[in-house]
């Protein structure tokens, strides 16, 4: 019932992601063939490398002619029906991508960077070719998120995410939560099992999941968002205090995007560590696995949990858009892309977003440190719902100790006020840590 | 950037997600029409329903015009472009569904035993009409797992799925464990919280999972199977008893669905209560709430959690179809819906399929019971891993008891084999009650 029809792929990369995808379509291309009406068989005919002589000694089924270190020869090879841009980075990568859109070939791509830093020219220039960019694979990797919010949501209303989108960083504080590692004991141990790059700092700073909470955002409320715009904090100031503060009180740390809509339109977006309850489906994501709970107005709660990275996973996504795409391939209207709806809206400064607080401060052992700490919270009327400071069992008499509050909702302006003044204390010895107590109803 | 386009959808039923759909539309129609590229506006603009003086004063905002009690009126207007099929049933639903597909109008519905009683008679249709059938709300309501297996595993095979995807049986056995109810005081709840039907047959006997289980096998493995092919079972045989033993072995009882492709191309395919692992994160699917586990080759483990039925999470299923739908009218080529790509398949015999085992019998209480059923299941070379006979604190010398043995892991027909024996056995007063133990990997 099957009459073929061949898609000629241009692959831009060939690392893990980009071999991954030749894998999958070579043990799987038939049975894709089989299950698109019409046949579609998706070829790969170039491949974009940096070196040709590099020994691919695990794909010596690749036949070398189809191999060029010239992006131009890929882009305008007329066998070419779509550009696969796996190779990173916002600067060639624009190049190559931009100029795919010029040619009216559909892109796919998995660079999460690129289209939160860029999106914005990039998503004009497919609007004005009437050419689609799909990017499942730029967020939670083997998690069809994107689809889900751009297809299977379009009839919501996206109250909220929250999302555990970096594998990497989860896996850390699962190693310092489980082991009682410290987090370098467990960044290393990431590093060693290849999970974290030699370079870990997008994953440990916040930026490689706040990257992706930007095009969820972006998907959900319609318009592009600068990064400078949002809140972004790392896991690399989590101690095994705060770790064990956390347990002690029902909670797991985890590195959590949140994104929110207000009632006044404004969106709530921050990437932070955040203290959540145990008993929510989120505290059971472990190890490297992602997962994003999306609470629509009609659909209520889901969650979706799965792969966030590797091979095999991000390959899958990448060649659901390829299907994708060659499905849009000489259909005359309107492209199934994403495009964003509004020219801008409101993201709301994260002073003005509250929630509860657990604040680790580093100070001086005497008496009056509390009371001193609680004054200036009282006096920006803050409520404390708890504080403690830990006895060291190897040192009972050190100097110097954390001391950790627990306070009440308030907005995050209002806590860096107070906080200004306390760090300005002479007990308190280096910048509060911060981080948030989320009530995930 | 919009210019609209208006589709007229032919509403068939206007119960709890018929009317779900007119809330959504008219709440979220504008975004929704803000989102398409080409600016889609959805309108309803008939509505079949049983009786047209009903009160509806829940609708007072539907012009009463657009009702209609003729089938053939709704389905044959030329200002019907897409037919909602939501009256259940599988006899004026089917008439009705052909009859759109024959008008080459796209279908959206939400009768899972409809699909799965008949699919093939009208996936054929589907075919010859080149017009398609759209069944997201069929399966897990909210959940959008249908495009999940369609679209976004394409490039996957399909290893397995482990479901809970149905929540009045969950909710029920989630109540048994938690309070300590009985199967009937659950039921009951179940009821009057509106969870349950007035009959709740096809919760409690499993056949509304397996339908659901149906059209995700179909979907994965691209032939129609015959419902009198699979094996179900429903959770009306569970008793506290086995509640007691699966929670101290570390287990939750769950109605699960088991879908899973052998080397040999052969599917398993069942719907039994089954004891699972409580670390699985299955394990942690309460309430009426649905979950599918999904396994494909390239994506890795997968989960997929939500709201598995109700008025506004089935309408938003509903609802991303008839966008689905509505981009697909006045397209040339290959329409998007699902249909088979094979002839058939071989379901495997559910004798063949091997877990290990729960078996529960109610047995006089005299010496020499345990060892007579041990020498059974020995002659047939079946590992017993463990037996117990719970004693009743209200009645410890009472003659009749529950006796139980966990099994080691072999066929179903073996078991079924040793169970006749030990039925036959004069210490035995009924046939002994089989759940499967799964290791969920």
């Amino acid at each position: 019932m099957n009459s073929c029809s061949s898609i000629g792929i241009g692959l831009a990369g060939f690392g893990t992601v980009g071999s991954g995808v030749w894998n999958t379509l070579q043990r799987n291309g038939k049975l894709i063939s089989e299950r698109t009406a019409g046949g579609t068989l998706l070829e790969i005919v170039r491949i974009l490398v940096r070196d040709l002589h590099k020994s691919r000694a695990t794909h010596e089924d690749v036949p070398t002619e189809l191999f060029t270190t010239d992006w131009h020869a890929l882009v305008n090879d007329p066998a070419v029906d779509i550009v696969v841009e796996l190779i990173g980075g916002t600067t060639d990568a624009f190049e190559i991508v931009a100029a795919a859109l010029r040619a009216k070939k559909p892109v796919v791509t998995g660079n999460k960077a690129l289209l939160a830093e860029r999106g914005r020219e990039l998503f004009a220039l497919s609007l004005e070719h009437d050419t689609p960019i799909h990017f499942e694979a730029a967020v939670a990797g083997g998690i069809p998120i994107i689809r889900t919010v751009q297809d299977s949501f379009i009839g919501n209303r996206i109250l909220s995410f929250s999302g555990i989108i970096n594998g990497t960083s989860n896996y850390i504080l699962g190693r310092m939560t489980d082991a009682g590692l410290t987090f370098e004991e467990a960044l290393g141990e990431a590093q060693a099992l290849g999970y974290a790059e030699a370079d870990p700092a997008l994953d440990v700073n916040g930026w490689d999941a706040a990257h992706k909470a930007i095009l969820l955002a972006t998907l959900a409320y319609g318009f592009p968002i600068d990064p400078k715009e949002i809140h972004v904090s790392g896991i690399d100031q989590v101690r095994p205090t705060d770790i064990h503060f956390a347990k002690s009180l029902g909670y797991a740390v985890k590195l959590l995007a949140v994104i929110r809509e207000h009632e006044d339109g404004s969106v709530e977006l921050r990437l932070q560590p955040s203290f959540i309850p145990k008993s929510n489906i989120l505290a059971s994501v472990h190890g490297v696995f992602n997962a994003v709970a999306v609470h629509g107005d009609a659909a209520g709660e889901s969650l979706f949990y799965g792969r966030g990275a590797g091979q095999d996973p991000t390959a899958s996504s990448v060649v659901a858009d390829l299907v994708e795409a060659a499905r849009s391939l000489g259909q005359a209207s309107g492209h199934r892309g994403f495009l964003p709806y509004r020219e801008s809206g409101r993201i709301m400064p994260v002073s003005e977003t509250s929630t509860a607080y657990y604040v680790r401060f580093d100070v001086t052992d005497r008496p009056g440190v509390i009371a001193e700490i609680a004054k200036i919270l009282a006096e920006h009327r803050i409520g404390i719902s708890g504080t403690h400071s830990p006895v060291n069992p190897n040192n009972p008499d050190a100097a110097f100790v954390d001391m950790v509050f627990l306070l009440h909702t308030c907005p995050f302006g209002q806590l860096q006020e107070a906080l200004l003044e306390v760090k300005a204390l002479d007990c308190v010895n280096s910048s509060p840590v911060v981080f948030r107590i989320e009530s995930l109803s």
